[in-house]
């Protein structure tokens, strides 16, 4: 099974692709989309579709997750998070997928086993739970997160039944 | 001319569509895009997505405008709205159009003459301005308010030229 975990942003979208196979898991691709920060607001957002939408066709993936947004004190970050987040949610649900959304807090317990650890702590077991990955900056390190959360409750939702 | 203008919304997005010959407008459709509001985040978005893309291939618009937001003191608001306009702006961007933004108070300026203007004012405006038209509830008003907010602005910039 192929999860997609997505960190959307408007100039840089973190993404990184797992393999689950039970309970083991196994690094795929990762990397990042830019969006050139001199052009106006709704190319960006096209562009960020066209880069997602071009990725998930590649990869097909079975399953994607993505971070629930940490409301920021900045309505206007809010305002310009929120519209990459609604592109990006959009382009996974029109091929089809379901999307999970997960708390920062949720992610982070699930890679790291404290909701309260830092980037880097995350950074780190991201590495040691995906053996050989070469984590293309610190978006990439969020999205991969946010696909081995996705993996751990798919797998709870599979052991439950 | 063909104009179309745009109040992007999760639950209900506004449209209205007007002909600009020189300086003389008309009306040509209006109404409103709804989403299931029992249905998932991004599912919404992708139907969104999908009846606007839709609409923009039916009428095949020259240009396009959206008025700016006005960030909510809440931020949950302001975060739903941002990722239904982040769709809005990209499906618009994505069929090549250009998309213009006005804040609130132009668009009220451009149509009623005060910045200040009530909503009822603009709503009785926009029908004074487009004899005939039958508007489809406030957001197909507010809609077809900046959609000649952004006629009269092409209309000056021709003039300029």
């Amino acid at each position: 099974m192929l999860i997609l975990g997505l960190d959307p942003g408007l100039g840089t979208t973190g993404w990184g692709l797992i393999r689950a196979e039970g309970n083991r898991l196994s690094h795929v691709a990762n990397g990042k989309l830019k969006t050139d920060t001199a052009a106006p607001l709704p190319r960006r957002l096209a562009h960020l579709d066209a880069m997602l939408s071009a990725l998930l066709i590649d990869h097909a993936p079975d399953a994607c997750a993505v971070e629930e947004v940490f409301v920021n004190a900045n309505p206007q970050s809010t305002l310009k998070l929120g519209q990459a987040r609604g592109v990006v949610l959009c382009a996974a649900a029109r091929t089809g997928l379901e999307v999970g959304e997960y708390a920062a807090r949720l992610v982070k317990k699930a890679v790291v086993g404290t909701g309260n650890a830092e980037k880097a702590q995350v950074h780190a077991m991201v590495s040691r739970l995906l053996p050989g990955v070469k984590i293309d900056g610190p978006d990439a390190a969020d999205a991969l997160a946010v696909a081995i959360c996705h993996a751990h409750h798919l797998a709870s939702a599979r052991a439950l039944r």
